[in-house]
């Protein structure tokens, strides 16, 4: 019998953004390139798509330059390249009109990238579609994803029913993207075997490591006939990140699968390549949790990369709910106690909203939604109390189709709130930009670029392409990694680079550590100095209503540099957004109860406030 | 169709002992227990053996107190206890005479393990065998194991072969100890349902997670019929660990086998108990690195907690390269060159030295030998110019008979060394020692215990027990643990208690920082010294012909405390082993290459030395 053959592709842009917030620099990219290709084992690599475009607009650089250059030399040698695209989405996480996503594809393929990824978290094929005919006018090749999430409804049916869908709209090729690796292994080999039953089209399954599944699940993909499968490497294989390719290479072969061989003095070139861009700046943004596998959020059905953010919430919550029993008396919570009581709100939280894909960022409003109901419960008030805007949004259709049906007590709530439910095209929302990009940038005498991709950047990213232009994203880059580095090398100099004196000050013994080196004494001194004092200048509390806190977290007056911040002597109107509480990275929307006028902001944007906390009055 | 079942094993003895040194207190393992229960998931638990006894005598505590406390309950509770034995090394990691070995059984049993776990690194069923029997004299159920690795000899047919002379002998269980994890999937699935066409006999597999393969080997042993799978569970699970329970449970019920239901409250209670354990002292003696997947060793076939010790022998031995270099103008040769280096000579030793199991210490000697091999050749020398006494008597059959062939160029270095191959019943050069033991205790009026209990602990671990009974292993442990402690408080005071002065003395500059709090400064101070200059009182030098190391690694006049050292003055003969030289956890012999008086030792018994430093004279 003819031996079944699987190929490989290196997602070596996940592998850093899986792991961390940053992505090589180009240089870093280009200097890697050559001994990946060594490794003589990867029919695909991934090279840019996701956050890529836009972390390099945070560094400064240019993402046109570093798309280009990073996949020539893949070209060069038959490999080809895949992005990642979020559908309606585009390359960020809101909207993208029409006319951009367009110019996106011919962009990115004249950049050199061969295969487009394209995924809706709601699975809504509305939002896809379009990016096939948008990839095939490029000259791309469309592969469209089923988003692969653990529940009642996401049945091995309802993903053939998807992919059907998406084949009929003509895509190229499925990507099962089994993002939180939460898929289980004999579930993913039906569906394969379905999707092969309804049309022999190429099939590339993703997965990550988290939960433990993804070498079962690779496994079994393959038995059905899955023809790539996406691997990462040493040190960032495994964790959040990807099963290594030296094991799948071997269960592959030993399951008699035809796979190319290793070039294993390679793999240790590019190991000790990707450690040198660790050391170098990376690794200052890489939690060393994230390299930890977890079977904890099986259960809640949670993606595991977002374990850390979750532990940060719960010790905050966790302390504003033990304040509110001290004040009562009540016996105090433990952390475990309170995450129990998080994946179960969670277990009852999602299918309540529709079970929208546990990814990025609808796992974090799932995560969100059920830790405020369990604060809510905890202090002897509702559910549902606090949906930040964006939750409603999704709730309300403006996403696209929640794959579940949401239960009474959300469209009743929706509806006591004059909610509008959204039925439409979510693209409609978004009128074309384009050409009012091309006229910004004709007024600033900005350069559109070779094939408009200057004119693409700036209209996908708007304020991290002007932030890039003026220089500012360079230096906060670069101060950040100053800052972080040196964070580091007090921790380190502390450990090593000190000798320790017993002195007597004025009759009191102190043990005197003095630091050699090249560590400067102010910055340490700032680091270990007494917090700092809160700022003195408050706005002075004026008459009329308090405007309270609903929850804790961080008050700001806008949420992003578009808007423009209340003042003291602005009219609101009743409804008016005000201000915003950001807990657990989403800003809750502060509305003014009644009109009338602001007489006192009470707090300043990045305070951190507590329930019930005056942030404005009102007369 | 009916559901096949599949039952779970927690093996919490493993958990601790593959992540770090110590397993639990009995305290401690008797607050965990109702816990266990409580998940109600397990229908076994492995409690004890392996190095569990050793240890509870390394903390100063009685083992068998702590087996019978800790079985108890899961008695009660209807749960199965599991141990696992080394066949002829019993509870140990060298021989033990089969008096002792008979007795382990019958005071195992009465203290409550229902099964025993035998294995032997090298497969020689002689070794295991005997056990079967004892087993059975001592009414526990004989499980047998299958040690896996991989190579070309290691076959299906090997393993069932070995499978068929097991059963014959009478075992009631197999168990698939895939101790590395680097067992392939598909060859796991053909192997357990070989043996269950030889008989239907039950089957529980065992494996590490390290390299990834094990959820994808747990799915193919299940769909071909095994019957307990061993687990984890978080914070101990992954990494050098096991599968989490979690996810085991949840991928083979996708799969439609029939497995109990996960207590996820009694889950979480365990869990945070564990945590507590780590947080009291177990955590000390856990490496991070051991709670990270690794696929790097699968190629040389490795187990991956080796990687730790593996990259503290290549850190050292870079350094021994590079100075034999750097005295030669010769280009630096890399960490990766040497571990590519490495890899491949561990290649090229294994077969030649008849594919040993890479299980401890077998894992130990192939790498130390190949780890030898690189550094002679890299420094112009011949292959094998090292081989520790260990390794031989493991080469020349005396732990067993090797899976494979030697390779000429081995037996031929035997032969002209004069070594006399082995090839009886390992078992028969270690005669009965138990009524030794007995008139030992008898005369230090120590009492043989609870059905020969106490006789039992002495025979197989003599120095231990002997530690344990003067209370100086208690002292050693505590001492241990507050030295380790402390080291940890003060990286931690460092980080966070200080306060930084800039301070100039006589006109030079210092930053200073201050630390509060309950460090003791004389131990800060030691801690940061310049490095102790060397022992000022060495044995003068006298006279003869120089003995040097042929080695770097740390010098030490015995291994053991029942050795005598040899002293100035010493008459010794030709081939008398004078010295040893440690070099990764291998004792390398030093002999004396004629017959004279030691006129000079000079080195200190834990002096690092360097390869051809002088160690000693004789004249």
């Amino acid at each position: 019998m003819e031996q079944k053959e699987v190929k490989f592709s290196l997602v070596f842009r996940d592998m850093w953004q899986s792991a961390g917030k940053y992505v090589p620099r180009v240089d870093q990219l280009v200097k890697v390139a050559p001994a990946i290709i060594e490794m003589g084992c990867f029919a695909r690599v991934e090279t840019n798509g996701g956050g890529f475009e836009q972390v390099n607009l945070l560094f400064g650089e240019n993402p046109n330059k570093a798309v280009r250059e990073w996949t020539k030399p893949f070209h060069e040698a038959g490999i080809q390249t895949h992005m990642l695209d979020r559908a309606l989405n585009g390359l960020r996480m809101s909207p993208v009109p029409a006319d951009v996503r367009k110019l996106f594809y011919k962009v990115k393929k004249a950049q050199g990238t061969d295969i487009t990824r394209t995924f809706c978290g709601l699975n809504d094929v509305r939002n896809i579609i379009p990016s096939i005919g948008y990839a095939h006018d490029a000259g791309m090749i469309s592969q469209c994803c089923l988003c692969i999430t653990y529940s009642p409804i996401h049945t091995v049916e309802y993903y053939l029913d998807m992919a059907k869908k998406l084949i009929d709209a003509g895509c190229d090729e499925i990507c099962i993207k089994d993002m939180a690796g939460i898929g289980r292994p004999v579930f993913l080999g039906k569906l394969v075997a379905g999707i092969k039953k309804i049309k022999d089209i190429t099939i590339q399954y993703h997965s990550h490591a988290g939960p433990g599944f993804n070498m079962a699940s690779i496994l079994e993909v393959c038995k059905a006939g899955c023809d790539y499968v996406d691997v990462g490497m040493d040190p960032l294989s495994w964790g959040t990140g990807h099963a290594d390719v030296i094991s799948v290479q071997a269960m592959l072969k030993d399951a008699g699968f035809k796979v190319p061989e290793i070039n294993m003095q390679a793999y240790m070139k590019v190991r000790s390549l990707i450690q040198e861009f660790m050391d170098d700046f990376l690794g200052l943004y890489i939690s060393p949790k994230n390299r930890l596998m977890n079977s904890l959020l099986i259960g809640p059905g949670l993606p595991g990369g977002m374990m850390g953010s979750l532990m940060a919430d719960l010790d905050t919550n966790l302390e504003s709910i033990n304040k509110y029993k001290a004040k009562r008396n009540l016996p105090f919570m433990t952390q475990d106690e309170l995450l129990i009581k998080l994946f179960d709100e969670v277990a009852y939280v999602w299918p309540r909203v529709g079970y929208p894909c546990l990814v990025t960022p609808f796992s974090q409003y799932v995560k969100n939604l059920a830790m405020m109901n369990v604060i809510q419960l905890e202090k002897g008030k509702e559910r549902w109390g606090m949906i930040a805007d964006d939750i409603w949004d999704m709730i309300l259709g403006k996403a696209g189709q929640l794959p579940g049906k949401l239960a009474p007590e959300i469209v009743e709530k929706a509806e006591r709130e004059g909610r509008k439910f959204f039925t439409g095209n979510p693209q409609d929302n978004y009128p074309d930009q384009l050409e009012k990009y091309r006229q910004m940038m004709w007024e600033k005498k900005w350069e559109t670029g070779q094939d408009d991709e200057e004119l693409f950047e700036y209209a996908m990213h708007p304020a991290q392409y002007e932030a890039y232009k003026s220089g500012k994203a360079k230096a906060d880059f670069l101060e950040d990694v100053k800052k972080r580095r040196e964070a580091k090398e007090e921790v380190h100099m502390a450990n090593d680079q000190t000798k320790v004196l017993t002195v007597d000050v004025n009759g009191q013994a102190y043990r005197v550590t003095v630091a050699f080196g090249d560590v400067n004494p102010s910055k340490l001194s700032a680091q270990n100095q007494p917090a700092a004092a809160a700022p003195a200048a408050q706005a002075p509390a004026g008459e009329g209503k308090e405007v309270l806190s609903p929850l804790e977290g961080k008050f700001f007056l806008t949420k992003s540099a578009q808007e423009t911040p209340v003042k003291v002597g602005d009219k609101v109107n009743k409804g008016d957004v005000i201000c915003y509480v950001e807990a657990m990275k989403t800003y809750n929307a502060i509305r003014a109860e009644f009109s009338g006028t602001i007489t006192a902001i009470c707090a300043n944007s990045g305070d951190s406030v507590s329930e019930d906390d005056v942030l404005m009055k009102i007369l």
